[in-house]
């Protein structure tokens, strides 16, 4: 991302994975010259149990991923996809591609039978109109609705099973945890999400915008006339038991990782702050990555980590109040898009995320 | 607030004010150590017709504002401020003390005939139960309930002749502002206010929680269980026609100076993107600091003026969303007090604010 | 620079310049997009004496420039320049082109008899051959070295009757200032400046290394093996009487405007704290834009201002230290060179700079 | 450090420490309200081979270590220092003190037994009028002199017998390791160090100077009259071969970790680009947390490491060129002392740093 950055020289850093024994998957990360697929490609390395075989660029290739990135430390040089290879080196495929991008490469992926989580949009929505009216025509049809949705709280017995995985990005991830809890009772009836998230998620082909002068000090809601998230939100709610309308308003805060949803609800019946805290408590007492916490969580407490942190409260005139953050990298992309891949290998779903 | 910035040598910068001609007004400016009232000093010390004849603090008396705020010109001592002085050289006064102790100041200036811009609550709210849930026992009863409220662009003509003008802070100008148009149709049955700001909305003696270190890289809701601009919000509204229920939760943002209101507002009767923001343009037309803008409006473009931007328009699923932005420093505070003493001097509006 | 900034409806901001009275002259702002550029427009914008009759950019000719730049105010639609077109209309054009690029434009516009204030360094060397080495061919050498050297504190009386100027970008002006009394004075033997600079110093085409997310908690040198700017720091110090050699280093910060430069002198004689203090505000007395200050500046005291505060002590082991800040869109380019284009036009070198 | 983070619910974590194992060693952390010291409370806290058995803090005993600061996950309530207590169940301290109040514990702690890295300068120096001058008496007389000084890379042997160890800031840190190659072989003749770094080396007691409305684009030099870590680095330079003197000047940055000390240096004789770039590298070669890197590193790089990142070489008019990175927190503090305590215990020096 930056070419100032520290390079390592190479007889320095060019090594072994530090694997701890036999290797449960050889992985293959696509398009790790973006944000989440470079995050990707650092967790995969330094995972116990994961051997990182490739990591794949179409605009880098030749680059190495630490000249890339120096802040992570994956000594591999980026080269190019190419699926005509012999497949049978890997075992599983993470793919980090931009949204309508994704769908070829991942059914040649399951077609040579390699497990695939995929990071972008593709195989989250489960109506196919829907699909077409905010991304446009879907590039492999045939395996539409197959995917598991990899919002690992809510489907966990099912990602066991899974061989593709639409990880959910970081607005559906923090706002669909941050309201479950009500949505599985019914209780939702209109929500409201004004979700703030840090400039990584613009990902980094943000052009003028994203320069540090843009966006220094500054901070706006944006796509405000309707945000391909919404729909998003609103099938998981459904399913979950609440089919309540949401309003979704981003924002871009000057800041790297980082994401908040506040969530406004209204309830079909009243709720006190005691219940809906024991209820969240309840709901997420077992979930190792998931903390329901006693005061508005901040950012940078989870920076840089895997985590959900939830408050949940009643205000004076009855609205639940949810705020729900995570790093949008790490739980929002390719934290979560990891521990998806250790349920579906059978391994600890914590495994290379502590 | 820095010992570390720039300090000018005596003989450059003690001088006269660049006014031109003889002033409207001879100003004191009480709580100029503080960010509102050093500020507030500045823009008097800048302004072409008013005076600046004392700049006092009880924290910091004996030290040159220039000292304690580089980044302004004013080469004033600090003084204590002292009521049973001859008054008479005084004509109006800025007071930037916390909430609760400005009243009994505001009381004695006011009874030595000095001209009050009050930057506290002390004199906002209209409902003495209410004042004293939030703020405790009032300082000043006597006067509760006389100030004019200072929302310049709702309370203009009354301003003209007001001798006592309760400014309000930078959520509710914020808020009311973004929502007020709607508000006067009668519009408005139920609203979230999504606020966030910047950390000099916490004020000077932030402690731990503005530390740098803290902040950086951070963002998080407070007070969420009840804010005591909430109430203020509600009041303003219902003054202009809709007594409507508001959801408000602040945020912080890690940035200085700006605030951003989102409102998600749900509306009696439905009404287009078009019509609402041909009432918002029609509304603010001829108003010099607020500006109708076509997108969503970014804090850093409108730092260090006393404008407002706001933005609105109707989401999917018929919320209206107006996302209104001040310079909470400015238009939230100071210069919204300026803007408040020129229209009480007769002077033009914009003096000393562009 | 931001397409989610706001942008005032068309209505609103079209309209006349604040001119006060007849324009001294009528100027052209060419390359208008970039940050110089566009500061210079707006700076000649709100400038009482200074018509702006056009702002050119090749890359977003047909775009406002307040739609670009939101946080100026300047309602113009950006424009090709078209040199074939009768000149008449101007008096003087600010070139704020890239390196290189400028010369041609630069010798056309002074061809139609136009002033010119270059920001480029196409002007500023005096020395042909290093000019090469560091820039290579020069694209209108007729007039190489026929510019005066734009650091106003240096060259007044030349700058008064000056055809052409080249404005020194921000590392020559604050080092020079930084070091000026001195090598007036013929002390200087061997110099150290370490300059650190806010990002949009790099200018709005830096590409990845100047997203958010790279610079964000970041600090680092760059072009350490030898910077374009050392020979003409050396060139002006030489030409005041110190023909020393000069190391210098460039760092970024992550800020936004600012420019410090450390300089570390080692003098022909002994020098005192107090001697050389008094050295510098014997020097700077009466420059309305030069303050020596107490205390090592801050780069948030002189932000969006044309100043330069300089702060010079002698350390324990008797080398001199002089910390010069400005900042580095202003008395680094665009404030300065219209401090420059007043002088050139007889008008109060402050005019249109506080 | 902030009141606004996320606190864990009790029954959430309070637990056991993550330990592998019998603990090679039970450690207690004092002063662990600050910065360093509560970061050395973390990494022992998540340190395989280490049991922390307290937390100690004057000004926040009673209070919970994750909720002063939530980023770190240490779920233990901060306790008062108690010496008369039985030390039988502590093998080891990290005393992170302020200078000068260190020594009476860490004398304390010795006479009990108890194995002590302290973080403070009391015990850098070896020369006790040197001492003197900058901190003031000494609050341990009988100890001074008598410990190893904890720059790892340059005193490992020593360290691996020691009882006390004296681990350096950060800005010796980073300036010796950027020098000591050449310093080892007595080359260098000459050197400037210009030292910056984020907030969180200011320590938590930073007042208003560390509010972010105060750094928040700023950057400034300090301490430019004569700062006590000049000596410290002089003398480590000496130690290793080269008594040269020191010009030393420290800035601060609008980022939280991170130090880049620059450092320029005359030789005795000339070397080339290449030899210096080997001499370090066969200098560093086998350092596990040293990298000779191939671009000027960036704080980014390296942040929440135990790293240091160097780039060397040489400029134009044959000055070498140091670039020398770490986290101050890190490297420069609290991972270092971790990094001694493993040796003094036996343990592998990277355990529980990676």
């Amino acid at each position: 991302m930056s070419d100032n950055g520290s390079q390592a020289s190479n007889e320095q850093v060019i090594g072994e994975q530090p694997l701890s024994g036999e290797p449960a998957a050889r992985v293959l990360v696509a398009g790790a010259s973006g944000f989440t697929g470079a995050l990707a490609a650092q967790i995969v390395w330094q995972h116990p149990r994961l051997q990182l075989v490739a990591a794949t660029s179409r605009s880098d290739a030749g680059t190495r991923l630490d000249a890339l990135y120096p802040r992570y430390r994956v000594p591999l040089q980026l080269t190019e996809l190419d699926l005509d290879e012999d497949p049978n080196g890997i075992d599983a495929a993470i793919v980090a591609y931009p949204h309508g991008a994704a769908a070829p490469t991942v059914a040649a992926l399951r077609a040579a039978g390699v497990l695939v989580v995929d990071l972008s949009a593709d195989f989250r929505l489960r109506d196919a109109d829907t699909y077409e009216r905010w991304y446009g025509e879907h590039g492999a049809p045939d395996l539409f609705g197959s995917g598991v949705y990899g919002l690992t709280e809510l489907y966990r017995e099912q990602l066991r099973e899974a061989k593709l995985v639409a990880t959910p990005g970081c607005y559906p991830t923090a706002s669909v945890l941050g309201l479950a809890p009500l949505a599985e009772r019914g209780l939702l009836t209109d929500v409201v999400v004004n979700a703030m998230q840090g400039v990584s998620g613009a990902g980094r082909g943000g052009g003028d915008a994203m320069h540090y002068a843009a966006m220094d000090e500054n901070a706006y809601a944006y796509k405000t006339e309707g945000h391909r998230h919404r729909p998003e939100i609103e099938q998981e709610l459904a399913a979950l038991g609440s089919p309540a309308p949401v309003v979704f308003v981003p924002h871009l805060l000057p800041l790297d990782q980082g994401e908040l949803a506040s969530c406004y609800a209204q309830t079909s019946e009243p709720i006190s702050k005691d219940e809906v805290q024991a209820l969240y408590r309840e709901r997420y007492r077992d979930e190792p990555f998931v903390r329901v916490v006693e005061r508005p969580p901040g950012l940078r407490d989870l920076r840089d980590t895997n985590e959900c942190h939830i408050y949940v409260t009643v205000e004076e005139r009855g609205r639940v109040l949810a705020f729900s953050a995570i790093d949008n990298l790490w739980k929002g992309a390719s934290g979560q898009g990891v521990q998806n891949l250790n349920l579906m290998l059978g391994l600890d779903e914590t495994e290379g995320l502590r």
